[in-house]
């Protein structure tokens, strides 16, 4: 299938390339051509072409950390700190959940990422194998993540989906992780490290939430859960940090010195009262920060132009300068350092050889009115009646309001149905 | 013309009272019955029937902050600290503005109110008389605010702003108020008192929105800014401040005794880091909240369902409580508390007799299911793309994503003309 997206705004987040008037081709689910209209090879013919109406073109948006499983707790279990909230409300009830139950949670969570232009997913939750199933289905690109803790499976596990689900599906691969240092016990961690080395993976792990995590940290093991897992060996390959609210200088540093960078879940924080990340700080020490919505019942939503404003506005509120993290900083966390963090080369930019993972933003939409500054609009005006398109692997899965192929009332009654089961 | 809206959750926000599935009558601007289907008047003839597909009807929400006409400046001066902006890059650029330039603007403005669900602004800007014009062609509920200043009109101005525009049209209605305590001299601020005195009427201004002001106010008078509009008398008769950041238990005591509420505008406090208000205070002490979105320009965008959830977020992150600042106070703000900033008894609560201001909420649409808990659901995960119809005086002006009856891509090319002049 080659398709034509022509008369567009192109915003392809190449460093230093303006945004300008120009066309994107795609083949199969690479970018075959992408420039001015006048500059395009000749005499092609294509299956598909779509007048982009001056609307922008630009990578999709990746959600690098969620829970996407976690739909049937939406609106559950709401204005709770987050040990109670885990411990009493969601713990007990994800005991019940099945893989199947989470294959149908995923599919509601993924017709909201669509609505909200996000084409790649880091996903931490229960039955890593059923929700690939679900993203291959619904033709979701996703990293699976392993949560692994010491109520859960064991090691064993996490090897064996590792080898298993990587290679599985050129849309799906799975990243080692654990939950958290508190959910582990020192005897899990080490273990860990002995099979983060022996694979040379990147780890992914929930750090320096809340000030009561990392104060009880400090309690059990002299230190913070980032030096912890440094002097455990556990980050001598890079890797993730979702949250990092709490973090110190010296923490920072060693982020800076292992190649971890940050996921952000500004939402979350806020909603649960953790904190504000010291996002002015990660940007100025070098430390990558991606976004990420978190699951959809700590949040309680899906949608990535809501974690676009808040990680700036939270960040100018924390340093009460208005001058913080601002907009274009805050488009490349969306796009470039998402891919960075999903460890995707291939989606950080539209560019010729590129995966064919675009959105259209629609600027015919009055808070998109007047057209002065493309960048500030999206991530300070934008919102998803602004997604008009949403294109994974070259395919169009979301278009003006609809989605392609998909029984959306079949998706909500089951999960309805799952809900009342579990609540 | 007699409308029926059948088939609906209705959400009347009345006291107490549960969400049930019933129906809404409406005959011209009121209602004429909400109740269940099996209470309704039989043998009754419609002019139009919506079978609104157990979907939510709720009153519109109630934008008691904004300043319509700046969408010229909306992403033309962003990261910028609140004074900078204003002097430097606003005050400029609103003097070569014309009364027929601010009509477009807010025409522009109008449209995303639409989008949000929002059925009533409270308007402080340059040219009340062309802004009135703007709400009255399109159909849009409007307290018109002074927002007098040393720089502009006199109080004559006012006095006769006040008695011309009070009962131009029922939609439209004018409230004495000052720009703020900084923008007029001493003089001002004692002649206003005593027209406030002739008409008594209430107060509407912007005050302690940054320490600045405070500390400056202070410095100048040698006391806050709320205890020197209650010296001068401006409080005798209730009225509103806009954002409320920086008040001290001191003014909170004075904004009580005098009936003065807050009406609060968190995006805009967060994105020129001004601060985040004292709500959980403000509730506590039984002053009511409103909420605003400010003018396009701080924000940058007109979007109730940001306000609702920010003003919940920060709350929380302000308190450090998760339980602060909970979903149902936060829609009494938009709706209830809004319609008594703007003096609007009619438009409060869905009841019959009241007017028709009516929004519906999607539930249809990935973020609203599972469908658990309605009120959590709108202010934790709603956005505009929920907002299936927005009605005004009986008059459905948004439905399904169409504008009734404008010319959409006039009031685009008409503002992008007036920025491209203005920038």
């Amino acid at each position: 299938m080659k398709k034509r997206l022509y008369n567009a705004r192109i915003l392809s987040m190449k460093e230093n390339e303006e945004i300008y008037f120009g066309e994107v081709h795609t083949d199969g689910n690479r970018i075959s051509y992408i420039g001015k209209a006048n500059g395009a090879p000749a005499g092609q013919s294509f299956n598909e072409e779509i007048d982009c109406e001056g609307n922008v073109l630009m990578p999709g948006f990746k959600n690098a950390h969620t829970h996407s499983g976690m739909t049937a707790f939406r609106s559950l279990a709401d204005d709770l700190n987050l040990q109670d909230w885990l411990n009493n409300e969601i713990f007990p009830r994800e005991a019940k959940m099945s893989g199947e139950d989470c294959y149908h949670l995923t599919k509601l969570a993924i017709l909201e990422y669509l609505t909200s232009g996000v084409t790649a997913i880091e996903d931490m939750y229960l039955t890593p194998e059923t929700i690939a199933d679900a993203c291959i289905e619904m033709g979701m690109r996703c990293e699976l993540v392993s949560g692994l803790n010491k109520f859960g499976p064991t090691l064993d596990v996490l090897e064996e989906r590792y080898n298993k689900l990587n290679g599985k599906h050129p849309l799906i691969g799975f990243k080692m992780g654990l939950h958290a240092e508190y959910t582990c016990d020192r005897e899990l961690l080490e273990n860990t490290a002995k099979l983060i080395a022996k694979y040379k993976a990147p780890m992914y792990v929930h750090m320096s939430e809340t000030k009561t995590e990392v104060d009880g940290c400090i309690e059990r093991y002299g230190k913070t859960p980032v030096a912890l897992f440094d002097e455990l060996g556990l980050f001598d390959y890079g890797g993730v940090i979702y949250h990092g609210v709490w973090t110190t200088p010296e923490d920072r540093a060693i982020l800076k010195k292992r190649g971890v960078m940050v996921v952000s879940n500004p939402a979350s924080n806020a909603k649960l009262a953790s904190g504000i990340a010291p996002i002015t700080d990660y940007i100025k020490e070098g430390i990558p920060v991606g976004l990420g919505t978190d699951g959809p019942s700590s949040n309680n939503c899906l949608d990535m132009f809501r974690e676009m404003f808040l990680v700036s506005a939270l960040g100018k509120i924390k340093e009460m300068d208005p001058l913080a993290v601002p907009a274009t900083e805050v488009l490349k966390m969306a796009t470039v350092n998402g891919s960075k963090s999903l460890e995707h080369k291939d989606t950080d930019v539209l560019d010729t050889g590129k995966l064919a993972d675009i959105i259209m933003i629609d600027l015919h939409q009055p808070n998109m009115q007047p057209v002065l500054n493309i960048p500030n609009n999206i991530v300070y005006s934008g919102s998803k009646t602004n997604i008009k398109m949403t294109m994974i692997d070259g395919n169009i899965l979301y278009y003006n309001g609809e989605f392609k192929n998909v029984d959306v009332d079949e998706i909500y009654s089951k999960t309805e149905e799952i809900m009342n089961r579990l609540k």
